[in-house]
């Protein structure tokens, strides 16, 4: 495919893509397909020589498209958002030309110093404390990673290898094995399982707090447990600020909304942090991957990571004006993601991200509403941003019939979760088009399938 | 921004790209800004109100082109390729407007099922043995990660979790802190960078083995180590599957040419290995991120990692026909990459990439003999792809200066390595567009800046 054709296909596939978005609302939101449909459709290998393109766009709609989750259906209310946007799409199309790979600042430092600063601006959009922003001389600053996983990840290894630098710098004779042997990292038990496998892939211990009635963790419960633990010979070393541990927030989801001044007493207390993440890939337009991370010391970062063979070494480097952004990150490689960024503020304006925040956030509370009205469910959890957690009074048993009954119909589509021990049904607005009247639907829908599920009970 | 005003944004970003890919030859290689060269020229913080889209547009030429260091330009010859073709942009802004978040078959199974197809048709292009396919029933198969750092790590902590698990089975009172103060892992003292980092993350220590004089690790080298190793009471667990343990073979740049019959006798002995890995996304045409990573055990993989919170639990899960690809990766969210390999594979052909891949060798071994035919330099170490290591005979010094006046005359960019105590320069054949042309310009180039250098020098 010469450029010539790619100017032709790239139109057509720019109207493909516009009407699949503007037709979404009726496709259904979730599949119709068993494991293992897709092998039988397709060759059982490559083809020699080159095919038609016409046919594999045709191939879109008969072998894609109906195993498709449909993540931007207005009827998608499943796990949590995630971003889609036009300008991000554009932005992404340019980052796939330029093609670089950011892995230091020579290897292209327009893709380097655009991270920097639009997480400054990100940052500052947050109000985040002076500290975390790379400004022209701080000591902190921000990186986009591809997943809070990968944050969580990240954080949890400097705060280990700070850690054990400390310990050995007082303790010469202790090995890196002695004292990971002792580390203990905390967690809320509500906290995602994210969490658990960075301990688990750093090698240390995590041990989890347990949450009170609002599912929070309390600072009286982790100090409890970190005094215990110092008692029987363990080293706490990440959570908390608390005597020197390491605090990370992660804020997958809920980051977005801290734009808005009326959401950002969520935060309080980030000035204690050391790091943290939250995914403009969810809530804030930025299409994924894009994970905003911020630490208060670059440095406790690229000090956990970094190694310099000569074939990445270039002339700046130990100028200390530049950031070489693979000594913050678990890959080598990286996209120019800084794009999507730049283009969403700017198309947006910070108005236009928080009017889109508000909106989403009125909705979940119409729903939560609709729930109330009706006293055959409750709502389990405080609705505060776009989250609902609800259920059927009764038995975990008829709320799984009702998930499935849900699911099964593929009108909408919904996960559920464990509050203790209950098991319980998210609704989360989730589609940058969802208005009021699929909320409407969905409620509607959900109802009546909940009295079909109770009929069938009493029977 | 509707879809309205994307079908006429997208058309024009459309033929911008054509535009810059066309005309990138025009571009220096190299940018001519010093650290912080952005910052002062956008504002500090992100706009309240939208901007206009032209006024974005225009930044890009005036912001961030500047600032780029064009990977496709055919005067790119530095670190190693990154794929760029137009059957993989189009696949990308397709993978971008379905935006699925792939970490469960349920989440999107056209988005798993394309992917454990694709893996297949690529594995059976490089001729993998039957046991890293996952076919219908294999216990094998092929996930993408996002780049070979990722896929090294991922192998090695699932080598840990087995030889921790094996090494508890057989002496329950062991602790993992324990295991893990013994267990070595193995590599060349000539691997990357990221083999070692592996090692740093996954907190076991990494012993490097002496290369020989054609900086190829040899059997023998390693089995002296690794007697010694267990004579001091260590513990192999990662390389080399003599006696059980992990062999994890990185392939990140050669692998693309695998796909050439030819070549495919550089892959010979991967019967042996545990868990394989090469790179699309450098020499085969499918833009980054496109790291293929195929196991002969799954459950090595999944069972290191495998967590399974409620909210991703799905009807199919246990079913043994579905794969959830969370658990072979570091992050849970995933895009639809697979999209990239089946637009590439199907516009280009299995003999149109090979096709590729050998106009680029031929390219290399032209380079190769031009170089050959200048006294003054010497080639360092075989060329077998597209990859040529070349250098002035005489000093480190003499070597470093020439480098620095090749990227600061900034026609053509290269970067350097060090084999053993020498100062080498790297011509590695690059662009998609790059032509005998190209090649013949940068060594007239490199000639004369030489002659100007070896002038200096005399003086």
């Amino acid at each position: 495919m010469d450029s010539s054709e790619f100017r032709r296909r790239g139109k057509e596939m720019v109207d493909y893509i516009a009407d699949y978005l503007e037709g979404i609302e009726g496709r259904p939101v979730y599949p119709d397909v068993e494991p293992g449909y897709l092998r039988p459709l397709i060759p059982t290998a490559a083809p020699q020589e080159p095919e038609a393109y016409e046919d594999i766009i045709k191939d879109i709609e008969k072998i894609i498209m109906p195993g498709v989750t449909h993540w931007h259906s207005p009827y998608f209310f499943a796990y949590f958002p995630t971003a889609s946007s036009y300008p991000a799409m554009l932005a992404d199309m340019l980052c796939g030309a330029i093609g670089c790979i950011g892995f230091t600042w020579a290897a292209s430092p327009a893709c380097t110093e655009l991270e920097t600063v639009m997480m400054d601006w990100l940052g500052k959009m947050l109000q985040l404390p002076e500290a975390f922003l790379a400004g022209r001389a701080g000591e902190g600053g921000g990186v986009i990673q591809g997943s809070a996983s990968e944050a969580t990840l990240v954080a949890l290894l400097a705060a280990r290898t700070k850690a054990i630098r400390q310990l050995q710098a007082a303790s010469p004779g202790l090995t890196q094995a002695a004292i990971m042997e002792k580390l203990v990292a905390y967690t809320s038990d509500q906290a995602h399982s994210s969490v658990e496998r960075a301990g688990l892939i750093g090698g240390v211990k995590l041990k989890t707090i347990p949450s009170d009635g609002n599912f929070s963790m309390r600072a009286s419960a982790l100090q409890e447990a970190l005094e215990q633990d110092k008692a029987a010979g363990l080293i706490p070393f990440f959570v908390s600020n608390l005597e020197g541990v390491w605090l990370h927030i992660d804020a997958a989801y809920a980051g977005s909304a801290f734009i808005c001044p009326e959401f950002r007493y969520l935060l309080n207390g980030v000035e204690f942090a050391d790091s943290f993440n939250f995914n403009p890939h969810k809530w804030l337009l930025v299409n994924f991957d894009c994970s905003a991370m911020w630490v208060k010391k670059r440095t406790d970062l690229t000090g956990a990571f970094k190694l310099d063979p000569v074939y990445l070494k270039h002339n700046h480097q130990d100028s200390g004006l530049i950031t070489d952004y693979r000594h913050w990150q678990i890959p080598l490689g990286r996209r120019f993601r800084s794009l999507k960024m730049w283009f969403v503020f700017r198309m947006y304006g910070v108005k236009g991200l928080q009017a889109y925040i508000r909106k989403h956030v009125a909705l979940s509370h119409e729903f939560e509403s609709l729930v109330r009205q009706d006293p055959r469910f409750e709502i389990c959890t405080e609705v505060i941003l776009g989250l609902v957690c609800f259920r059927l009074k009764g038995s975990n048993q008829l709320n799984e019939t009702l998930l499935q009954r849900i699911n099964s119909t593929k009108k909408i589509h919904l996960v559920p979760c464990h509050l203790r021990d209950k098991f319980v049904l998210r609704f989360a607005v989730c589609s940058r088009t969802v208005e009021s009247a699929h909320v409407q639907l969905a409620w509607e829908h959900i109802r009546e399938l909940a009295s079909s599920v109770l009929r069938a009970e009493k029977q």
